[in-house]
């Protein structure tokens, strides 16, 4: 009897393929299929869904065994995912892209400017179903444990049903260990933004430079949000759509008669 | 008597300070208020909403008149936004925020890559009305003259009636002359995507290199799209969310049914 076609997997994040969080997240997704990491050789957080075109990119294979490939490029999390489609996989059909784990969580305004979203994002793009995973622990003794647990119930989930037409899902776990996690929901992007101060300091020339620091700012205090359920103890899950148009203001805009 | 206070005009772009572009764009709008450009000092074209926590930022002032001051950063255009805004003007209320005008259109899955309306998407996460203007031509050619008109039309509506909340513009012009834009569409994104071809070279010591390039797959062949719109010679108005939420797939994700 034929063996069924195992899924084929691709793997990627920002944090680089030497990181803990996708060393976590491959050993979560391997039991479901063939597995293959295409990911920056070097952290690329708040890269968003930047692209390489002005200078030439580089891949090379750091790890071979028969159902575990990894490859690191120069280049984004969106250039991996590029990189993987249609170089390596030569535009084999990708059945689930998974980006992660990061550390740091992508809720709120940071699914913006987040790579390990935009990975998924460009998967989306590309017709591949992808999901995004980030745990609320930015330190060196995070544990990953509850993330693991998280991508093992989602991810039969999306190999099984799909998702919706040019959606991927934003997934965010908080940052407890896994029998504190009260259960999982569905929920929309919080309408918060991030207030950064540009730290200056002087170089020994005395030429001033800047480092960016800064907080989330936390208008929108409602209990539907993505913030809402990582800080009361759930793993958020997100969907993403990548047609950003505003449909809603339609009516407002054609109002303004712009005459030719 | 009082004079009544100009309004406070941001503008950036993602070709850099130098670009003929943003020179067009400060020409259009600066008749509308007072003028501050903040940018890249180089090209930051296809980074979208990148920003820069890694390294050292810098911001140098290159021109100084009554209206108009420019600054230049090593920044992405997102960093500039945000350097202008805790930086430079220290907080103070921007009135309206205009990106651009870029060479090359940023219609479709483009405005996700692009940092001409990553810029305009930043402005409006910080509560700025902002508009990014492209125009639908890569050469140095290029005369701005239809697109230099947009602004006019464009920039004087939304410092009167400003912009729904969360909602940001993206215009793309056509490559046509001025008289022959047929006039304004309010659309929608069309639902076409980049397929990347990355072109193999080899360097002098035998590594492979890759430059990527691409054409755009055009599957959505409806006429209420941007580029419907600038195919046919109107001028395109998409309104962009940055609540990147699928509302609409939340029954589906609903009925999965996750459990603890």
């Amino acid at each position: 009897m034929k063996k069924r076609k195992q899924p084929l997997i691709l793997v990627t994040n920002d944090d680089g393929v030497d990181a803990k969080g996708i060393k976590r997240l491959i050993d979560a997704v391997k039991d479901f299929g063939r597995v293959i990491v295409v990911g920056p050789s070097m952290g690329r957080s708040g890269m968003s869904h930047a692209i390489t075109f002005g200078q030439p990119l580089r891949v090379r294979k750091v790890y071979e065994c028969p159902d575990l490939q990894i490859y690191k490029t120069n280049g984004t999390s969106v250039d991996s995912v590029k990189i993987a489609n249609r170089y390596i996989l030569k535009n084999e059909k990708v059945d689930l892209l998974v980006s992660g784990i990061n550390q740091g969580s992508n809720t709120s305004a940071s699914t913006i400017y987040s790579a390990t979203v935009a990975a998924a994002m460009e998967g989306c793009l590309s017709g591949i179903n992808a999901v995004a995973f980030s745990v609320a622990n930015y330190t060196s003794d995070c544990d990953f444990e509850a993330a693991e647990e998280a991508v093992k119930q989602i991810v039969p989930k999306v190999l099984e049903n799909g998702l919706p037409k040019h959606v991927c899902l934003n997934v965010n776990i908080p940052n407890i260990s896994k029998d504190r996690i009260k259960g999982y929901k569905i929920t929309r992007q919080a309408d918060n933004y991030w207030k950064e101060e540009l730290n200056e300091r002087f170089d020994p020339s005395g030429r001033a430079y800047f480092w960016m620091d800064g907080e989330m700012v936390r208008v929108d205090k409602k209990r539907d949000t993505d913030e809402w359920a990582v800080q009361h103890d759930y793993v958020s899950i997100m969907p993403v759509k990548t047609n950003l148009t505003a449909f809603e203001s339609f009516e407002e805009l054609k109002s303004w008669k712009l005459k030719k």
